[in-house]
């Protein structure tokens, strides 16, 4: 048996997320299948993590254990060939046995963006979340340092959660402005956070409430009040699934045995 | 009555051109049905020209003669709100009563996006030709140098043409690549034309033939040879829909009586 492990870019439109599901039509059922069509193995992958219906990744990570004896160069193509093409794996390696995509990984970014513009900019309407009025971006970003750190961010994640330890450490929070926001008519402003790991909806309700920040219906320093009264009640809403993306994983070196 | 002039931006996947067609579901239809639900008028708009099935516009340019009282400032949220969001009309302003949106027109600039790398970009891949193997940028570069200029366009227009005269000028020919083409694992390259007119499937024929150019099938001063010798079957294929945006259409400053 050898474990391979794959990136996969996929647009979460019209798809009921990562995770299989019984109605199917998941991302993972896809990549399932098309492994299946390929060495006629019916096997179950392992993924860094589940993304929720709409959302898309650039560079989500699987691994699984197969017998075929295809060079792991030819695999990219041969998946794809067998995926439909809102789907996309652009990198196979083998990695060690031990090897697993959600328990070997180290960090994670997500990223999620806002259009701020009167209109949309209609060739990426699928993946930026339109704001037709202002930002104040300076607000946004003294808002999001806040989070930087090791906490508790029982604020920030959904109620419907499982999980009993809600404390996670983010690495990095930066937002950029493409163009530059000097440019008033139409920027792009991109929010990419990097965690050891993020609690259930954690990017989405963490961006609704720097919205608001952005508005002015809420100071920069709330977030950090907030933060601290670990009360989900308190934060804004959770943003629109469109505009977030799995950006990347991390693994360490060992790990990315790269053919 | 008041002629207004509007521009608009949309995703030709799906549509049948921008010109009317007896089977409906063109872009000139649904503006046409959005200004009927808006005003109660059933007229007839104008563009700077037709786009064939498939083809995006970044800046396609109309304009109609309308006795609504509507402020022309209200006019884009209003028809944007009755429009599918595959058609964003983005300024709309006062014109001349001579004003005549292909008359007026002095020159138009198409743009042709072709992906080079092993696998095409997931998120743009409904507005880029994907294009896997490595392609000779400044041999294609050359090759359009020899297309700037009046010339007979006959090589490079359909057969299926009902236009007498075939001469026309093109102003500006530019290869730009995005990263830079030093980057070799995945760039976009942007072909931008700029004429005082187009044949039909001019630009298309133009990109197929600077394909071949690209992967060495042909020499950069065949592009020469071939446009001398204006004869449609020596010029390479029609390149494919989707990569292919009517970018922008200029027109003298009176015209732009911008609200």
């Amino acid at each position: 048996m050898r474990n391979i492990c794959m990136t996969v870019s996929y647009d979460g439109n019209g798809y009921n997320g990562f995770q299989t599901q019984p109605s199917c039509n998941t991302v993972q059922d896809h990549l399932e299948h098309a492994i299946f069509l390929l060495t006629g193995e019916k096997l179950k992958i392992t993924a860094s993590g589940r993304t929720d219906a709409g959302v898309h990744a650039r560079g989500q990570v699987f691994n699984f254990y197969t017998n075929s004896v295809i060079p792991i160069e030819r695999w990219c193509l041969a998946i794809n060939a067998r995926l439909p093409d809102n789907i996309i794996v652009w990198n196979a390696r083998l990695v060690p046995d031990h090897f697993h995509s959600r328990r070997s990984a180290k960090r994670k970014t997500y990223r999620y963006t806002i259009r701020c513009g009167k209109y949309p900019d209609l060739f990426k309407r699928h993946i930026e979340f339109h704001h037709p009025t202002p930002l104040d971006v300076q607000a946004m970003r003294e808002g999001l340092s806040h989070l930087v750190g090791e906490h508790d961010f029982t604020t920030f994640c959904t109620s419907r959660t499982d999980k009993k330890m809600l404390v996670r450490t983010i690495y990095e929070a930066r937002l950029e402005c493409d163009p530059m926001e000097n440019d008033l008519n139409s920027y792009a402003m991109h929010i990419y956070l990097t965690a050891n790991g993020f609690l259930y909806n954690m990017v989405r309700i963490i961006i609704g409430t720097l919205l608001q920040v952005g508005v002015g219906k809420r100071s920069s320093s709330n977030v950090k009040e907030i933060l601290e009264a670990k009360n989900r009640s308190l934060a804004g809403p959770t943003a629109m699934p469109h505009g977030l993306m799995l950006w990347d994983v991390f693994y360490n070196e060992e790990n990315a045995l790269d053919s």
